[in-house]
């Protein structure tokens, strides 16, 4: 049985060329129903640019677009045939099994939380972020959903965080750490000591706080924070890696031996680019609403389209939703756990 | 006439041999006095070792260590006889201009708060970095004195980082942007649209909101944040720039043509390295302390410990603080400020 994912065709930077051809490449490859949500026009020339038969898609029509840069919460409330607001009321009504945007990020959240509300017991969305470490991945939670974090909010995020790797990535008893400017558990604000004795009580193999190099040593698999936190580590990373990498390219090109010398690394060089590739990882998923929901990308190309539709298939595969939903409501539901969030 | 610079030999991580290795450094290079502060039989073995005149150091014997990882208030309090504390009185008692340590940083901005006090006027001292970006250097205030912070400190950061951009880096009008998860004035947390505000009715060159990337664009001089952002900040632009480098030589050493092709840019990989060192760029000054205080990262080595002491040289030369005071009391002074700091 193959899944029915929507697809935000109107968001992103490179829309709606990108991201036609993803969903080109996800159908070639992946076989699963793939429902094109944006601007019924430009779908139909994009997908006669690239000669692709139009029969392999269904196509919703949404007339409106939300800009990158408008106010999250008042353009979900006006534009109610903008392709994000359409893709939550399709999920809400089981037309779709999950959808896919690479657009406003603050609008994809406010719209999946307005129409989808979030899975029972969770108290706020945190997007997930996948990231490359030296031994495989580190799950980063919120990188963005959420600035205003109670202790409760990141407790969850770590528990939520904890099942997707459990249950998407496959690793047993997945670690959890809080990220902090310490690993003392006296360091750090106040609301993070908090959160600290939560984790400390409840059976998540809790490592304790964890410092931001371990995003990339691999020490620990989910790496808890509050949004703002979170997007500000996940951009330090991107802005590093592209300066580190510019000044690679015109360093490294300067006189004669140099341009020989990079000619004959060059196939190593292609590996080194495809590690620093975000668009490798696919799509980033907003847990705890209820439905599935995965957040592409500003700057999505094709290939990093097609791997969000991957992250979400694999997400309905692993009935992800059902199981978070009770390891949040057995472990907040736990004596010692309120009293602590009482205290 | 020479600046009398004290220098913290306990601290770091390859204290105390590559902290006496960074005096000589200096004292060779800067021709500055320099006062070993730590343990006497140590500089003298160090010194010996290296075969370096001792007379070319005045020695203060501090028989105590602050560790890395102690608690900074306890610490200082109970080791009245550390490095750290001592430094700090010898600064308090004018027989030294400045002192720089790569010691436990809590410790260094709790000892010095403690004994030295603030310049008057300011609320809380802030640890500056300089960053290398595209087109310069961005100042990035605060990376981890202050964790809990209010908006009067937020500003005032802005305020000692622009007068320190200005005085010591020579740029006038030095543009002052904070950094949040995106650039418009209605995004991000409570404190940061306060802190908004004061910037934008102050006479300070504010560009408003800036984003992470932009640490690396050069698009700001000096960008302010809470010390729980900053610190995490710096750690994942270090921790990338770790995994970049070490992806890059594992992959580009692999196979015949790569390792011909590396030794050929061998030259340009020098540059490269050096451009990725912080070393190069010397300590962080801790800014609204009544005094020159200068924290070297943790791992720094002679020519990291010998640029700490330049940049301490620097702020003397410079008369940092007299010019800090004059400007925060000037701008905090004015009526609409005072005015958006009670609403």
């Amino acid at each position: 049985m193959s899944y029915k994912i929507g697809l935000d065709i109107s968001g992103g930077d490179f829309a709606p060329s990108e991201i036609i051809k993803g969903a080109m490449l996800a159908r070639n490859q992946l076989h699963e129903d793939i429902v094109l949500i944006g601007v019924k026009e430009e779908i139909e020339r994009q997908l006669a640019l690239n000669k692709f038969p139009a029969s392999e898609f269904s196509v919703v029509h949404a007339p409106e677009k939300i800009e990158m840069a408008e106010p999250p919460a008042t353009s979900v409330r006006r534009k109610r045939n903008s392709s994000i607001t359409i893709a939550a009321q399709l999920l809400k009504e089981k037309k779709i099994d999950a959808f896919v945007s690479c657009g406003n990020t603050g609008a994809v959240v406010c719209a999946s939380t307005l129409k989808l509300g979030l899975i029972e017991g969770v108290e706020r969305p945190g997007i997930g972020l996948m990231m490359p470490s030296r031994t495989g991945i580190s799950l980063v939670i919120d990188v963005g959903a959420n600035i205003d974090c109670k202790p409760m909010h990141l407790f969850q995020y770590g528990i939520m965080a904890s099942v997707y790797y459990r249950a998407v990535l496959g690793k047993e008893n997945p670690t959890v750490g809080l990220l902090n400017i310490g690993e003392e558990a006296s360091k750090g604000s106040g609301l993070i000591k908090h959160v600290h004795k939560l984790f400390s009580s409840s059976s998540l193999n809790f490592i304790g706080n964890v410092e931001a190099k371990d995003i990339f040593s691999g020490k620990c698999d989910c790496i808890v924070c509050d949004g703002l936190i979170g997007n500000i580590a996940l951009k330090v990373a991107e802005g590093s890696a592209e300066a580190i990498g510019r000044f690679l390219i015109e360093t490294m090109t300067k006189g004669f031996l140099g341009k020989i010398g990079i000619l004959l690394a060059k196939n190593n060089l292609r590996k080194f680019k495809r590690f620093m590739d975000y668009a490798e990882y696919g799509g980033a998923p907003l847990l705890g609403i209820d439905g599935i929901v995965i957040i592409g990308h500003g700057r999505s190309n094709a290939l990093a389209v097609k791997n969000a539709i991957r992250v979400a298939c694999n997400e309905l595969s692993h009935d992800l939703n059902a199981r978070i939903k009770r390891r949040v409501n057995e472990i907040c539901q736990d004596s010692g756990i309120r009293q602590i969030l009482a205290g």
